[in-house]
C-alpha cells in the first residue's frame, strides 16, 4: 500500500506502451533464469501475454549447450555447469540483436534430446532471454531487466518428474535419479545468479496452514503455492494500482483462504520488497487488476485474458510484469532524452 | 475476497440501519470482555464511531463488583473471581434495558478505587455491556452479539503498566506485583469466555519480520501490532466490502510493510475466519473503507472520521463493526419478521 499521492496523468504511464516499445531504438533484453523445471516459462509467457505476443519473442539458451543427450551421457559433463555451454557465442547473438540484427539461433529439442533445425530470430522489440545461465557474467551485462526463478526443491522436483516422465519420455527412476544428482550442481553453478536479479520469484508449497488458529479448515487447489516476489525497488513513476481486497469474505462460511504482504528487507546485501502471496484469489479480482495494468500501461485489452493458470500464478504473472513495465518506461524516457546520440 | 457476486442493492444494507435501528422494538446488547488492559473501550469506541455515539451507550460490569480497592485490600478477593462480583444483578438490570426500562447502574470509579453515584441509565438502541465478566454464563444469554479481546500477555502488561502507573495512580512496583498475581486468576475466571465469543481479537507484537527474507528493513511505529480477528461466519447478506492495496508499493523504496490474510480455521471447536493484520496501512485507504461501511450501512458520515489511533487499530475496529452490522441486520429482518408478537 502506498502513501503516496502521485499523479498518474503526468507519469507518462498513460502513453500508449506498445507505441513506446515500437519507437525504441533497439530491442529490450529479459534475462529469465533459474533451474529447469522451476517453471520460468510462466514469467515468460506472462510478459508476452500483457505486452501482446506480437512484439515479444523468447530465445532459448538452451541451444547453446556444447554436447546433446547422448553425448552428456558419454562425457558425464552436467549441462548446468557454465563450460559446458558456448555463452560467450549466445552473448555476440544476443549484442546482435540489440544492434537490431537478426540471427541464427541454435535450438535444442527437449523431447528428442538433439539439437535441431537452427531458427532465424529477428529483433523484436522486446526479447525474453531464457535458460540456465541466463543470468550469467557472460549475459548480465546484455540484459535490461532480470528474473530469477527460485523454486523449492520439493516443488520443483514434483514438477520436473511430471514433466520429465510424461512429456520427455524420461522413465520415473532414471528421472529421479538425474534429479538427485544435479542437485549439488545447480548449487553451485545455477542458484547463486538471483543474488544478481532485479525480480527473484520464490515458490514454496502453500504456508496458510501456519496462519490458522487451532486448526486449519480451508482447502486450497493442488497448484496453489505460497511465492515470494523479492523486487529490487525501482521508485518508477508508475501510478497506483490498486488489487481490491473483498473483506466481506471473512463473514462468509465458504470463506477464500489467501494472504498478502509486502515487507522490506535485505537479500544479499541489497534492499528490496517481499511480496507474499498464498492462498485463492478470486479470478473476477485479478481480471481487473490485469486490465487496470493494461490500461495504466496505455496497452490495449487482450482478448483472451481468460487464462487456464491458477489465480496465484496468474498474479504473480502481474506483479512480474508490473515492475517490469515500470523499467520500459524508464528506458524509454532515457532513450527519449538521450536524443541522437 | 469473496468469489461471489452478492446484489448489494437487494440485501437491504442499503436501508439508513439507524432508521432501522430506531425502529427495533428492544435495545441491542453487545458484551465486550476480556482482561483490564486488554483494550476493550477501543473496540466499543469503534462501534460507536461508526454506528453514531448518540444511538450508542455503554454499561459497564465494574460498577458489580462486591467489594471496592480497600475492602479487597483487606480480604484478599480477587475482582476477576465472579462470586466477586454481583453477576445475577447485573443480568437483571440487563434484562430490564431489554424491556426498554430505564435502569439505576452502579458505578465503580478506577481513580478513587471506590463506588461513585449511580448513573441513570435509559435503553439506547446499542447498549455495549463490558467487563472482566462479559461473556459469563450469567449474561451471555442477554447478549445478540459478543466480542472477546484477548491480548498477549507482553502487549497486555505494557499497555496496563502504563495506564494503572500514568492514569490510575499505582506506582510500578505494585502495579507489576498485582499484575503477576492476576494471571493465574486471568487464566482461571477470565480467558475462557472467548470460546463463547461472536468476534475474538488477539493483539501480538508486529511479527513483520519474521515474513523477511535474509533480514528486515522494515519500520513500524511502536503501537503496531499483528492482530488477528476471529469471526465466526454470519453468512449475512452483506455486500462486497473492498479494501483498495496498492501494489504500486512493492516497487517503492519507502515501502510500507504490511500483511493481511485470511484463514478458515477451527477455534474450539467451532468453525471461524481468521483475518491476520500486520504493518502499516495507509490512513487514506482506511478512510475509504469507512465511508464504505457507512454507505453500505446506510449511516450518514460522521464529520470526525480522521481519529488519531493507529491505522491497524482503526482497521480491526472496522473488521469488529462490519460483522456486527451484519447482526443488526439479520435482527431488524427477524424483528420485522416476527411481526406484533
Amino acid at each position: 500500500m502506498n502513501q503516496g499521492d502521485g499523479n498518474p496523468t503526468e507519469t507518462g504511464t498513460n502513453r500508449d506502451l506498445r507505441a513506446m516499445l515500437g519507437g525504441l531504438r533497439r530491442p529490450v533484453l529479459v534475462g529469465v533464469s533459474g533451474d529447469s523445471g522451476s517453471g520460468k516459462t510462466t514469467y515468460s509467457d506472462g510478459i508476452a501475454r500483457v505486452l501482446g505476443p506480437e512484439l515479444v519473442t523468447s530465445f532459448s539458451l538452451d541451444g547453446y549447450h556444447k554436447e546433446d543427450r547422448d553425448q552428456r551421457r558419454r562425457s558425464g559433463r552436467s549441462p548446468l555447469d557454465p563450460r559446458a555451454n558456448e555463452l560467450d557465442l549466445a552473448r555476440q547473438h544476443l549484442d546482435r540483436l540489440r544492434e537490431g540484427r537478426s540471427v541464427s539461433v541454435p535450438v535444442y529439442d527437449h523431447s528428442t534430446g538433439r539439437f535441431a533445425t537452427p531458427r532465424l530470430l529477428r529483433p523484436f522489440p522486446v526479447v525474453i532471454v531464457e535458460g540456465l545461465h541466463a543470468l550469467y557474467p557472460e549475459i548480465l551485462p546484455a540484459l535490461d531487466f532480470s528474473i530469477y526463478v527460485d523454486t523449492d526443491s520439493n516443488v520443483k522436483w514434483r514438477w520436473k518428474l511430471e514433466r520429465d516422465t510424461q512429456v520427455r519420455g524420461y522413465d520415473h527412476d532414471s528421472a529421479y535419479r538425474e534429479m538427485n544428482q544435479r542437485e549439488t550442481d545447480y548449487r553451485r553453478w545455477i542458484d547463486f545468479q538471483k543474488t544478481n536479479a532485479d525480480v527473484v520469484i520464490r515458490i514454496h508449497d502453500s504456508e496458510m496452514a501456519s496462519l490458522a488458529v487451532d486448526e486449519y479448515t480451508g482447502e486450497v487447489p493442488p497448484d496453489c503455492h505460497h511465492m515470494e516476489i523479492i523486487t529490487t525497488p525501482t521508485n518508477s513513476p508508475l501510478p497506483p494500482l490498486h488489487l481490491p481486497v473483498d473483506l466481506n469474505n471473512m463473514t462468509q462460511s465458504q470463506a477464500m483462504p489467501f494472504m498478502l504482504a509486502n515487507v522490506p528487507s535485505s537479500y544479499w546485501g541489497r534492499r528490496v520488497n517481499v511480496v507474499h502471496i498464498d492462498g485463492i484469489m478470486p479470478k473476477r479480482a485479478l481480471g481487473e487488476l490485469e486490465r487496470d495494468i493494461m490500461r495504466l500501461a496505455g496497452i490495449p485489452a487482450a482478448a483472451q485474458t481468460a487464462s487456464q493458470r491458477s489465480a496465484a500464478i496468474l498474479f504473480t504473472q502481474l506483479l512480474v510484469v508490473w515492475p517490469f513495465i515500470g523499467r520500459l518506461i524508464a528506458l524509454a524516457q532515457q532513450d527519449l532524452a538521450s536524443g541522437a546520440d
